[in-house]
């Protein structure tokens, strides 16, 4: 695991200290010349893809691996199930139910029923609208969501077992997660929001793994696939954020469909000058996509959220919730709260005053207050009601953020100053959730019923929830998504 | 018309000389930040493009601008139904017809029906496989197929009347080739393609329109559709690029529909520092976007192409055929040819040994041997057979390339030497199909009964083609898409 990690943290300085070369201006210099150059450090990167989707085995993954999925799978199923009466999916499934007559896929939690294509994207819009869902902490990458929603639409169109899901799982998580660390940070610097762009191309390896696809239609599909990146960071705070997962997971499975047939794409879309990566990001580094693959496992690195908001911020509510309970604090004691954090705390969730639950998860401000009043951060505490109640609004303008890029994501640290004058602080250095200090399963099945409890009976809950620690096991998956309804 | 030209020539250089500026470096500084800044010369980018699209009136549109969206219609309408036949189409409905059980939308040309976003996903790929279609020639941006295939596929699913449907398509396509002007030339220069990028937003447009949507919808609408850009110029050559307009067109349509129900997004996906425009391109001018709209025709600009290939070889097929035909050229007399041209020439269609006939349209080398071989450059000129013939290939092995930034991309200049010694030269200034030298009706109706001929019998050719002239006096433009199926 150590070494794992310090493998990411020498890329990001790498990547860091080289954004501003020569990568950056190549694009304009080359569009100007009149002979294209072949050279690439990501010679065949979309052929090795292609090549590693068809070679993994169940049989080769290590358990530690199979078990990291088993939880992801979990908190998918939880988090997708739990979120299904979301107005986001509500105006999905009216806005697609006039135009997809088949019912051949299930919406998790629901009775409507779609075509493949569109019930992948209502899942995905599913899987990530509460923000509740896994990440990967290098990029915040939410890659399980739109792999597991292809998949299980297409498992529900032709037969798949239960390993051979799991597999693919993993495939499309592990490719969509070094993706997106290969082209980190610059991806997200110019505005992208890589939980749509990635995982298009996961969902298609994944899916087009288990159409049997041949080595070249594996590449053309990696190719439709890298022709739909998906969203920007400007969405986030509206529903067009979980759409970005949502068409990643359609568009994905979309691109294996038509490759199955032999519907043509470039050999080498990922790494060509005028391809994938060159358009995507500023900076890139082949070795993260494509290094140690079968080896090192960027799928072990995957994290589940404790927290229904943005994960820069959980270590402020894990600290606010720590002195909460030690001290029984009261909102109406407290004078002031301050807050050191990471630049990313304000970069990405800085909303000062957030008008709905949605704004809300984008706000530290808020988290922190209902942290306080509520001691958690469930999607209860990201109702428009709670963003709204004076309660909160009083809270939340008492709180100070200084950032300092010192502190890393992970960590956070608070003074809490009462009226009284006392003042109380806590350092987090690894916020709950984290890789340092993952949930436990335990802590998995408690998120997993407090939001499926929500939707279906106790006795449905269990099943489900049994089910999805067990759907490697499975003879057809396809039989799953139904356990999920009431 | 003159005025017209002067803004694109004023423009191009003025965003030549600045596209090294502080716009591409901008995205990192402002990664690093702490708090975003708000100063954005494209400020409500978003919600005057949707107000416009609200307030535009068929009676409010010049004479000439109607008829040159009748024009495009035409060319539109021939191209896509003389291309149902193509193997991608053909790969595209085995793809998708087991999934989409709707029967709701026509393919043209062909008798299997389609939801709405399949039927205007395969419309858009059928408009654009022969490489054939609209061209405004300073992005070279296709957009009348994607946004004609969302129009159509929704024309058959709710009425729409021929003036709005033609306001809408008018609409489209304005603002497809304003948002890809706007982004000249650094969109495609890190490599997108153009064709499937903007005309997504156009889409979204043109169909919102349709629907009645408010200024909140289309502003979430063209959110939703920004967040879809499609393809990259890696593609050309194989299907993956005709899929760009395709899926260009069911995106943009799959948008408009969810906004309808009020799915939301941002209020400034376009112009935000981490929305579209930044995300796309290292270089935006809002003015080509946005100024006198209704004022400024691009839609006046549009061309159509008299071959079926990349219209920067145009000159070059021009100067072949003019040689050929003035003199009587056989291929064995030829020693040589010297073709001097713009840069883009070998950039965009430098393939010298094509191996399918999609990839000769990719290939300057093929394009003037087959028009010295069969004086034109149709679409049968591209088969795999004719690529393949040693006839073509010893010809096309006798051609020099030599190119010169000086000379413009709608010009060329050719030298044939004969084996008995004889020196031939022809200058073309402005190819046919330039904007200084457009196709004639007559030549648009030429182009269409030579397309469409190969599919329908001559008396439903000649309905379809006076439909298309006449698509603006419907008054239900879903009756429209029934008349290309024999």
């Amino acid at each position: 695991m150590n070494q794992m990690m310090s493998n990411h943290k020498r890329n990001f300085l790498k990547v860091s200290s080289t954004m501003l070369g020569a990568s950056l201006v190549a694009p304009l210099d080359s569009f100007a010349q009149v002979v294209k150059t072949d050279v690439n450090p990501g010679q065949n990167a979309t052929k090795r893809m292609a090549q590693y989707a068809l070679n993994v085995k169940y049989e080769d993954l290590p358990t530690k691996i199979v078990d990291e999925c088993l939880r992801a799978f979990v908190n998918f199923s939880g988090v997708t199930t739990g979120s299904c009466r979301h107005e986001a999916v509500d105006i999905s499934i009216k806005s697609l139910a006039p135009i997809s007559k088949s019912t051949q896929a299930t919406i998790l939690g629901r009775k409507e029923r779609f075509d493949i294509l569109n019930a992948a994207f209502i899942n995905g819009v599913s899987s990530h609208v509460f923000d509740f869902d896994d990440t990967h902490l290098v990029t915040n990458v939410h890659a399980a969501g739109p792999i597991a929603s292809a998949l299980l639409a297409y498992a529900e169109y032709r037969p798949v077992s239960g390993k051979e899901f799991l597999t693919s799982f993993y495939l499309g998580i592990e490719m969509s997660i070094r993706l997106s660390n290969a082209l980190h940070p610059g991806h997200a610097g110019i505005g992208w929001h890589v939980s749509g762009t990635t995982p298009t191309i996961g969902a298609a390896l994944a899916v087009g793994r288990l159409m049997g696809l041949t080595e070249q239609q594996m590449i053309w599909a990696i190719g439709l696939a890298a022709s739909q990146p998906v969203g920007f960071r400007e969405s986030f705070g509206s529903m067009n954020k979980s759409f970005n997962p949502g068409r990643s997971a359609s568009s994905g499975l979309f691109s294996a469909l038509l490759a199955k047939n032999n519907f043509t794409s470039s050999n080498q879309t990922i790494e060509s000058r005028i391809g994938w990566a060159n358009s995507l990001s500023v900076n890139r580094d082949y070795h993260e996509m494509l290094d140690d693959l079968g080896v090192r496992f960027e799928t072990a690195l995957d994290t589940y959220k404790p927290f229904a908001c943005g994960i820069v911020i959980h270590p402020a509510i894990d600290a606010a919730i720590q002195l909460r309970n030690k001290y029984q604090l009261q909102a109406d004691q407290i004078k002031s709260i301050q807050l050191k954090g990471n630049p990313m705390v304000l970069e990405l969730t800085g909303k000062k005053q957030p008008q709905t639950g949605l704004e809300g998860k984008f706000s530290v401000y808020h988290s922190v207050a209902v942290a306080i009043l509520n001691g958690k951060a469930g999607e209860k505490e990201y109702s428009d009601a709670i963003v709204l109640d004076p309660k909160t609004i009083a809270l939340r303008n008492k709180i100070e953020v200084e950032v300092d890029p010192n502190i890393p994501k992970k960590s956070g640290d608070m003074t809490i100053t009462l009226n009284d004058g006392r003042v109380f602080n806590q350092f987090v250095e690894n916020a709950v959730g984290s890789v340092e200090k993952p949930m436990t399963n335990t802590q998995l099945n408690e998120k997993f019923h407090d939001l499926v409890d929500e939707i279906l009976p106790m006795k449905n809950a269990n099943r489900l929830l049994e089910a999805s620690w067990k759907i490697n096991t499975f003879a057809d998956v396809g039989k799953f998504p139904k356990l999920s309804v009431r």
